[in-house]
């Protein structure tokens, strides 16, 4: 059976023009010509992430990068907002690193308030907080704004924000919001296959790792910061997926921002739409919803593993049967990276022939 | 300037046939063509290692493994064998992640005296030994089974060795001489692009990691042995590397180990004859020799960096000019990989052509 084209939330369809820039012959990570690859990325990673300061390519999945940022910036306690799956388990990973931590606890499919994370911060002891921007299991996207200001009313707390799945598909003014550390996976909306993470490292957070002792070396921020300035990475790199950063990050800016989160907006309304004329519902409440992704409440109670697989079988396609403890209960489809309102109608179209008999 | 033919150590020359494979489409990583993908694997792995113990995957590069050796299995104090710049460096790394660490430090270009480890040991303390095998910085092959079998003699003390460069080159007998931890990147003999380790974990190892509470989670000897025994990684998997992987072992297998072994050995050899019949001499000495590179030292006194630069620009091939404190002394050729006699003889072809320009 022939592979089926991914409409999961990540990794997402990768295109021939990506695999024929990966395919190009290795060079060595420690001379010129690396320099050059690297440099040529960051003005467009720097407009993606709304950041002038440099931006860090680390040859690692996420979570290595928010393990590190617990181990690189918590000195005291740290305060996790957990609505999810992903944000849920970086609380465990927190004390995993032998963490004082802390939570706020929402149900999954609400997002974090903004009011509650601010009465947490008073109680005092915290010096970070992490936030998962786009919760990939809930399809919740977080209030970043608004919790960036409410951490930013506070001394000397550090916002550790994870944009894996929002990353390049909505803005993200990691300067303007005062965001000390900014990571993201590239197998979302970058379309990239997995392997790689970027991050930036605000001024305040390479201070605070420097008076730390716990940051070892492979995920080290100073090490990436002294390593960066010349234009190269602490570890040996990713090469093949950098050839195919470089070229995501040409065709990004050649997309034009504004026009790519245009773009996932209008895809993510379509989903939005078919959801409505199906009665069905969303998981996350209105005004917090992705829009890289849209997590499906299975309120018709349809058999979720057989619709994914009729919708695979029958048509090629995959989407997502939900996650973790809302599997079955949920669904998820994903409109992140290239694509377009033809393949997601030809989806969604897909979906229409299915879904009947699926239904009572 | 067309991308020259790689003969530096590590990143080499990748496949056509690699990249193709590497081009296949994304799948998720959480279901059964995953779980396909990375059994298939399994058993080529398990005999390039030597050993009947599951192959993980990490999604780093192999100096991400070295340090969850440190942070997984250290508890009183390591001993680092240090002889050129990444087994040097191990033990800085093993003193950043906060242990108690000592060192044997030989001259570079020397190997490992088994017998200096015996008496270190005795000294008392120690709990973990880190070992490079192959230092690819100096062309040094240490005497693997002998510091192996001096390590057994020792209770609770494990040993945890790098063979970056040597991983599917040379016959590495895991199981049989009792190493702990036995890590590999995949850009070297296994001639695929960086950006991914395999290693192996002795019961020892994971009953030690078990009561350490130092393991964080990304690098987590435990989570990997848990995910592992599902045929699944504890992050997500750098995919398109993994299909290549898939590809190479494939191809490993199919050429036969013992025959891959000669093969290396062979192009190493006509290597070491050209340095005979030019005058150059060896950085290390007879009987430790790496089968994967060659380090030359600079007994003629050219301009390496000049002679560097003629073979690439002359001749489209790239070697390397010698590593950190030693470049311009030495500089290295590489037949790692899927190099064959043919291509290194169009190699040092070129590096006579050039040479005589260089010579006084």
């Amino acid at each position: 059976m022939p592979k089926p084209k991914l409409f999961i939330p990540g990794p997402v369809d990768i295109s021939p023009a990506t695999f024929e820039a990966m395919s190009a012959p290795m060079i060595g990570h420690r001379g010129k010509d690396f320099e050059t690859l690297y440099a040529s990325m960051q003005p467009g990673l720097q407009a993606i992430a709304g950041t002038a300061r440099p931006v860090f390519l680390s040859t690692s999945s996420a979570w290595g990068v928010m393990e590190a940022s617990i181990r690189n910036l918590v000195r005291g306690k740290v305060l996790n907002l957990c609505c999810g799956a992903f944000s849920d388990k970086w609380f465990d990973v927190s004390q995993r690193c032998g963490k004082e931590a802390e939570k706020i606890q929402v149900e999954w499919g609400q997002p974090i308030d903004p009011g509650a994370v601010r009465a947490k911060l008073q109680e005092g002891g915290f010096d970070t907080v992490t936030l998962v921007h786009n919760e990939t299991s809930t399809g919740v996207m977080n209030p970043l704004s608004d919790i960036a200001a409410v951490v930013k009313e506070f001394d000397d707390i550090l916002l550790v924000v994870d944009t894996v799945s929002s990353f390049s598909a909505v803005p993200i003014a990691t300067d303007e919001l005062g965001i000390d550390v900014l990571l993201a996976g590239v197998q979302k909306a970058m379309a990239l296959p997995p392997g790689l993470s970027v991050f930036v490292v605000s001024e305040a957070a390479l201070a605070r790792a420097e008076s730390n002792t716990d940051r070892g070396y492979y995920f080290d921020f100073l090490e990436f910061a002294k390593n960066g300035a010349k234009n190269n990475t602490p570890s040996t790199p990713p090469i093949a997926l950098l050839y195919g950063l470089q070229h995501m990050v040409e065709t990004i800016m050649a997309e034009g921002l504004e026009a790519r989160y245009a773009r996932h907006e209008a895809n993510n309304s379509l989903v939005h739409q078919w959801l409505a004329s199906n009665g069905f519902e969303h998981f996350a409440p209105e005004g917090f919803r992705s829009r890289t992704l849209t997590t499906i409440s299975n309120n018709r109670d349809i058999d979720v593993p057989g619709f994914v697989k009729a919708v695979r079988e029958g048509h090629g396609f995959l989407i997502n049967g939900g996650y973790g403890k809302i599997k079955g209960r949920t669904f998820r489809i994903s409109n992140m990276g290239n694509e377009t309102a033809e393949s997601i109608q030809d989806l969604l179209t897909a979906l229409n022939e299915v879904l009947p008999e699926f239904l009572g």
